[in-house]
C-alpha cells in the first residue's frame, strides 16, 4: 500500500484470536492481549497500550541493571522496581500525555550516588524508550531509596 | 526527585529478577522481559524495545476487530494478522525511526472496502500507540487480502 519496507531491524508477528483477543510473538517470548469486557473483550491478557509502559520500564530497567552491574553496586541492592505511570488523554486518538517513572532501590548500604547516576545515564543517554516516551509526553521521573 | 505525581490513568509495576530479567505487571496478566545473552542476559524473556511494536500491533489490531465486528464484516474473516517491522537507529539511545505494519486478511468472499476502512479509521482517528509512534517515526502501512 505505502513505501516498501527496507530491511527493518526488529519485527513482531500478532495474529487475530477471535472477539479482541491477539496473541504477539516477539523475540523472547509470546504475549497475549486481551480488552475489558466493556469495549467487547474477555480481559484475559494485557491491555496494548499499558504494554508502552513496560517498555518502557524495561528498557530502563535493563539499563539501570548493567550499570549496576558495572559499577559493582548489584550486591549491595536486594530488589530494584521500576513503576511507571501513564495518564491518558480523554478524546480519541487516545495517548499518553504525561508519563512518570519511579526507580525504587532496596538494600543494605547502597551507593545512592552511583545507582542516581546510574539511572540519570539511563534517562539522558542510552534508554531509546525514554528517548521515544519523550516525543510524545512529558516525561518525569523520582528515585526512592528504602535502606533494609 | 520531580514534578508530583497526578492521577495517572495506567500503572504498571516492574520488578528486577537478576541480571537482566524484569517481570512486570500490566493490567490483565503479567509479562516476562529479558536481554540477549550478548549483553548479560539470558534470552528468557520478551525484549522490551520489541514490546512496543506489539504493543502497536494489539492497539490498532483491536480497533480493526471492533470495527469488523460493528461492520458485520468478521464472519468472512478467518484469520487476521497485524505484524510490525520496526528499524532502529544505530547511535544511543536507539529508537525506531521507521516502522511498516502489515494488515493482512484471509477469508471468503471479503468486503475488501469495508476492511480497508476499518484499518483506515483506526489509523487516522482510534489508535493512540499508532498517534504516539508517529510522533517519533515515520510509519507506513500495507493491507493483504487472501481469498481461501
Amino acid at each position: 500500500m505505502n513505501a516498501k519496507a527496507i530491511i527493518m531491524s526488529h519485527k513482531i508477528k500478532t495474529e487475530w484470536k477471535g472477539k479482541m483477543a491477539f496473541n504477539s510473538s516477539v523475540i523472547g517470548g509470546e504475549v497475549t492481549l486481551d480488552a475489558d469486557d466493556a469495549v467487547g473483550g474477555e480481559g484475559n491478557g494485557v491491555r496494548p497500550k499499558a504494554l508502552m509502559l513496560s517498555s518502557l520500564s524495561g528498557c530502563t530497567g535493563m539499563d539501570v541493571a548493567s550499570l549496576m552491574k558495572k559499577m559493582r553496586t548489584d550486591e549491595s541492592v536486594s530488589k530494584f522496581t521500576v513503576d511507571v505511570e501513564g495518564n491518558l488523554t480523554e478524546e480519541h486518538p487516545k495517548v499518553y500525555d504525561k508519563v512518570h517513572v519511579i526507580y525504587t532501590f532496596e538494600g543494605k548500604e547502597m551507593n545512592q550516588a552511583k545507582l542516581e547516576k546510574a539511572v540519570n545515564l539511563s534517562i539522558e543517554r542510552y534508554c531509546g524508550v525514554f528517548e521515544m516516551f519523550r516525543q510524545f509526553a512529558t516525561v518525569t521521573h523520582e528515585i526512592n531509596f528504602i535502606e533494609e
